[in-house]
């Protein structure tokens, strides 16, 4: 194990946990207030706390400060398993996940921000745990803008070069000193949407402790609800529309919300992911709500309304519902099984394969059949007008056989795990994109819970593959990762 | 169209018709020996040969002898679309399939190799026209070969250079003057093999009539059989093990089955897509007939054989039943879903994806890890023991990534023409991959017959892509094809 810095990987673990145990803190004051016991989110926050921050105060300064690519993986992968462990403290000290598979899979589903859920009754749980289970996804969140600008790039991952090229303040030569700040600004976007929403939420009469919980979540692209029936527990347009608008925002890049920010309009217009992105989610909206609202008694507002929430909620990843869009029609039940695997804009905190990914394939799949046509030319992808290298099409390439590979795969043991073809299919392709619900028995008006104990493990297991870009976890599994240089 | 080389065009069209027309004539003993109505298909054979005679005859001569790629492109497609609409004269003039979109469905079916059938009542047909839908299988493999070998390197479809760079008798060099003999020495194989399985099958006391059917349909990998319940039929261990074995060989490269009547087996045994579908096909009946037996009360060989005959089927995308798989378990039916994603051996005459390209994807994916680790290393995909070229690599993922494409949106389509869930997605990929059953309600107990018109029209488009490697197809959709250069 010497080849890796085993010390460094530690201290960052350290103070990961130093964190999480610190947000389980932020959860003592609803605690207090709502007269709930105290002890478990304190003694969870204590022994999170207290093991990390000795891996994290005496490694900081004796470790050597450089993390080479391999303790690069390593650590990020960790990270989120570590994390994802202590996490379940709260649910299981406080009882209300007593089983330990359960616990780590709701832990893992928020670390994840995918917000799929083994709970039956949520609202039965004290609000303590609720808002930490908010916050293990709006931490998760933190840690994918920052995985996204910071640390995919140079772990090679994903293409990613490609997509944060035009982040603020990153520029190749002088990478290293200015990712702080550009994380750091990033953050800034992300807490400041948070608050904003919160507010609008308590205006629209959400009590504030629903408010600050959906915000977190929205954020995260999340999806996890203090509600039963998600959203549809809100009768009101407003709140629905507020909580769109706020999916679609976590679900567009935070480099290009903060040249909104700057008011630097031209260059959103000019990214062709998020032009495609919008048009994408125009297009489908109104394509479903005509056949929705040739199907309820509804009025049109209404299905609109619940058809552009379902398919934000989807495309984003985020998982909330108004509506179970898989009661309208087989179509539209198929369109959405088709949505799990969208994803919203590269940079965003939203899961899945990313818009941008879907346009390098399309353009890159129409000028194959022209480099048919005349082999000896060279014809590259063109994105935002500019010719994408050869190298970085072959990566996105790549990546999606390999993401289908794990769906098949995935599919056949959910199968072998007992569930039905619907259920297996979706419930894979659900995870592996950090959405949350699916079709058959995990639909939108279902939950987890009744998935068998290997089950969820595995889709655990898919949904940390989703989150971290395939490879960063994969190529844990290679021999050459582990071989001494 | 003056840039097309239309004459020529015209009279490969007009030969391919003369040759469905003797095709047709080939029914003619069988008519006369059953005393069966012999004017549907003398008179179909009449229109469709007095129709290709003079388009042939007149222009062979005049015509310029060079086609040019775009006409290849142009005029494969077009053959295929041209056999199936002459091809249903005899379903529509017997008035076996009096309506034309099903004689259209299952004639396109025939010549794609599929075996997707809408008959009800197969036994009920006049045995002249039974043997017409077999040949059209028959016919439609024997196109396939020489598609393979001959037509689709030059048109640079489908990274098929690297796949028969083993063929005898072709080398970079000299390539064109060999291509003739190459196809008829494959064609000598392929049609010896279906005299050879038609006298296997009579000595198992199938009739000749019957025999010579199902021989031409396994040799094509089509499967459409003269029995309602396909080869189930026959309660006969010896048969399904002959039919099983000669789809293995119908799914095997014909140049390979060369190389072993050459006795050449090192070829045989370094050729590592050979081994993989070797591999596959007996891990595969292994672990399933593992489940199937603890779920059925046959004996043990009754249920390896039944086993053994649906992934043979299955793999080399023949698509004869013996057992309904989809009824043996969840896990199984999901497990036959991934399978019509794989294919045969490229040069045989099975469709779908073909193992060598899941070879080149597998490998490719797993490098791609190792390539994320050394960024400067050049790591190219080795097939028997060679290094292939980058750019045919990349050719395999995009022709992976259009087939999904064209997977994703069929399938959102036959749910709009309102399939289940399950239905949708396997008729779609059961066509696509010219296999024949899925699940849901085209189950191998099941056929086509109740799936809307307009499904039947996409899915005949389906099979069409799938069988010329989409590229064929997908090519005359773009506007730069039918550009002026």
């Amino acid at each position: 194990m010497s080849r890796f810095n085993v010390k460094l990987i530690a201290s960052i673990l350290g103070l990961l946990l130093v964190i999480s145990g610190f947000g389980m803190l932020m959860s003592l004051p609803f605690t207090l207030y709502y007269r709930e016991d105290w002890m478990p989110i304190t003694s969870s926050a204590a022994i999170t706390i207290f093991t990390g921050l000795p891996l994290w105060f005496f490694l900081k300064k004796s470790a050597p400060r450089e993390l080479k690519k391999r303790d690069g993986y390593l650590v990020v992968t960790l990270g989120w398993i570590v994390m994802s462990l202590f996490g379940t403290l709260p649910y299981l000290l406080s009882g209300s996940i007593p089983n330990f598979t359960d616990a780590f899979f709701e832990t893992i589903s928020g670390f994840t921000t995918t917000g799929a859920s083994i709970l039956n009754d949520i609202e039965s749980l004290p609000k303590g745990i609720l808002l930490w289970r908010s916050l293990t996804q709006w931490i998760g969140g933190m840690g994918i803008i920052v995985l996204a600008v910071a640390i995919l790039p140079i772990l090679g991952i994903g293409g990613m070069q490609l997509f944060v090229a035009e982040a603020p303040g990153i520029s190749a030569e002088k990478l290293k000193p200015r990712i702080k700040d550009t994380a750091k600004r990033l953050w800034l976007i992300y807490v400041g949407l948070t608050f904003l929403e919160t507010i609008l939420l308590v205006l629209g009469d959400m009590s504030f402790f629903d408010a600050i919980n959906h915000s977190l979540t929205t954020m995260a692209t999340g999806g996890f609800s203090t509600k039963n029936n998600s959203i549809a527990f809100y009768d009101s347009a407003y709140i629905h529309y507020i909580i769109t608008l706020f999916m679609f925002l976590a679900g567009t890049s935070f480099t290009l919300t903060y040249f909104i920010l700057k008011r630097k309009f031209k260059k959103v217009i000019g990214n062709e992911e998020f032009v495609i992105y919008l048009v994408f989610i125009l297009l489908a909206t109104v394509l479903i709500t005509g056949f929705v609202h040739s199907l309820t008694d509804f009025s049109f507002e209404r299905n609109f309304r619940d058809t552009l929430f379902s398919v934000v909620s989807i495309i984003t990843t985020t998982g909330y519902v108004t509506e179970d869009f898989t009661a309208w029609s087989p179509l539209i039940t198929m369109v959405f099984f088709a949505l799990l695997f969208i994803g919203g804009m590269a940079g965003s905190t939203a899961g899945g394969i990313k818009v941008v990914r879907h346009i390098v394939l399309f353009k890159n799949s129409f000028l194959e059949m022209k480099r048919q046509l005349h082999p000896n030319a060279i014809i590259p992808v063109r994105l935002n007008s500019r010719a994408i290298q050869g190298e970085l099409t072959y990566h996105v390439l790549a990546f999606m056989i390999i993401y289908f590979l794990v769906f098949a795969i995935g599919s056949i043991i959910m199968a072998g795990v007992g569930l039905d073809f619907t259920t297996a299919l979706s419930v894979v392709a659900t995870s592996l994109g950090n959405v949350g619900p699916g079709m058959g028995n995990v639909s939108p008006v279902n939950n987890f819970s009744a998935i068998p104990d290997v089950g969820k493990w595995i889709l655990s297991f898919l949904m940390l593959l989703g989150r971290l870009e395939l490879f960063t976890v994969l190529i844990l599994f290679t021999p050459f990762f582990w071989k001494r240089e």
